[in-house]
């Protein structure tokens, strides 16, 4: 017998899901039973499973219910298992939230909904993502899930990775030093999404020398990590003109506290950390086909690597 | 020596992209020409052509910079020459209008805006298009396109359409008298999207009835012609919250008078008339194509049939 604890503010839809598929040699734990302590396995949020770590010495895997895994990335804890998280199934919802900006930003959204309130005929024309240009910050499976939907819409993407070069949606690939590639890169943008992690490599990433070289007309979206943007030369180039607009769904304080400056920054939009949740249903098939893996012996999906951070 | 006379709001664009494409025996002529008169062919707004009709004996081919021809349809004109109309540039302006509203609704955007304005951390869940239901009135070039659209972010598709059934998008054709399966189409949408043109046939489509049989959920977009809706019904079912939202890119009379009531109208947004613009480069493009075929005798592209309206 496996046994599986469950740490989760949904812990009972997971525990539903998990039941309902049937897995053989499974038992289900939740934090209250008195064999918590020896489960095997841990399914759950990162900021619970930190917190129970200590608790569970026979732990052998983990699997996070989100992308981002900083809390269990604290080198006081823990690293002798092993950390799956949650992947591939935020692309889609990414997408969704980018080009909703993206879209709204164009189709004059905003602007023609207080046209409306005025009584005003606005019939100025609107613009189009079509053959407008898309650099990309990080080209993982949620980067090539925004580059597919970017090439839908006529977009060329440019796109800055570490290393893989396999999204044929990306016209032009660009690696670190990104510095060394600053003009090529983003002279020409109209929009910067970056979908980084946060790890040490990518701190500040968007800084002021990347927002300088970037078009007063672009756009910046981050659907990533707070911690890779220069929050304070973001609003700088906002402010001046520099750069025309910015959308956030991260920041690097969360939730931001009620004297941040961004709250009212010039033309910049906060969305609160909404941009991918984890729904629970997605989030359990994702666990039940980790665990058969687990049970035969397989790779399992999704493992971190604890030296990089994602 | 074939003489072509531009009647358009961009003439000068117009006379530059055709001159730069040096079409064979061509002469541009231009309102105030003291040819004009003798011209063959005309390339304009429907609403300049109209007037310049009776003016026009020698008029073998018009073609309109416009999609919808309404103004060259009354009985007391001319139908002895050929009218083309602009298809297949819409398709994508016309989808990233529908899915900017589509993801603004469920991407919560106003919503988040409104949050931020009063500094309120909204974290609350987003919604998604995929695995939801969309309606398609009319499947022409346009309608296939939104179909394209709706397929890449995970919808399904129903379509209604008088004949056509091409499209590998659409899971499910329906056909006339649209009250015949009305709860068949109806009852399980997400969104409502007219692209119908204005026709005998098209009157009032989206009626008391129809509406009725949307769940209460649903959102209805209009980016065909404003005939196509029985506004006063369209309001009573927003105000009694048997529809849940609208997006009118067209309406009845255009633009709305002041005291119209569509202004005011609950959970409805107007956008006054300006989902796909005719951008005249492409236009141009769309008449360059179209004149080689005229020459050489072939059948022009994008033909009008008088009677049935398109």
């Amino acid at each position: 017998m496996t046994s599986l604890l469950i740490l989760s503010k949904y812990a009972e839809t997971y525990q539903q899901e998990v039941e309902a598929a049937h897995l053989p040699s499974l038992q289900i734990l939740l934090p209250g039973d008195s064999a918590a302590g020896s489960a095997e396995i841990a399914l759950g949020e990162p900021t619970l499973l930190c917190r129970a770590l200590p608790t569970l010495p026979r732990l052998k895997w983990a699997q996070a219910t989100w992308a981002g895994i900083e809390p269990l990335l604290d080198p006081a804890l823990r690293r002798d298992y092993t950390l799956t998280n949650a992947r591939g199934v935020f692309g889609g919802l990414m997408s969704e939230y980018v080009f909703g900006y993206l879209l709204a930003r164009e189709r004059k959204i905003f602007e023609r909904e207080q046209a409306q309130r005025k009584q005003r005929w606005d019939a100025s024309l609107t613009g189009t993502l079509c053959s407008k240009r898309l650099g990309l910050l990080g080209v993982g499976s949620i980067g090539a899930a925004v580059a597919r939907t970017a090439h839908f819409f006529g977009m060329t993407v440019f796109g800055y990775t570490r290393a893989s070069e396999a999204e044929k949606e990306i016209e032009r690939y660009f690696h670190p030093p990104l510095q060394a590639h600053l003009t090529e890169f983003a002279s020409e943008l109209d929009y910067l999404v970056s979908v980084l992690p946060n790890t040490p490599q990518t701190q500040q990433t968007v800084n002021a020398e990347l927002l300088a070289a970037l078009p007063a007309r672009a756009v910046f979206v981050n659907v990533g990590r707070g911690s890779a943007v220069d929050e304070s030369a973001l609003m700088r180039a906002l402010e001046t003109g520099a750069l025309s607009g910015a959308v956030l769904d991260v920041t690097g304080q969360e939730p931001l506290p009620a004297q941040s400056p961004l709250w009212n920054a010039k033309n910049l939009l906060l969305t609160f950390h909404t941009s991918a949740p984890s729904f629970p249903r997605e989030i359990a098939q994702l666990f039940i086909e980790n665990y058969r893996r687990y049970q035969a012996g397989d790779v399992l999906r999704y493992e971190v690597n604890f030296s990089e951070g994602y």
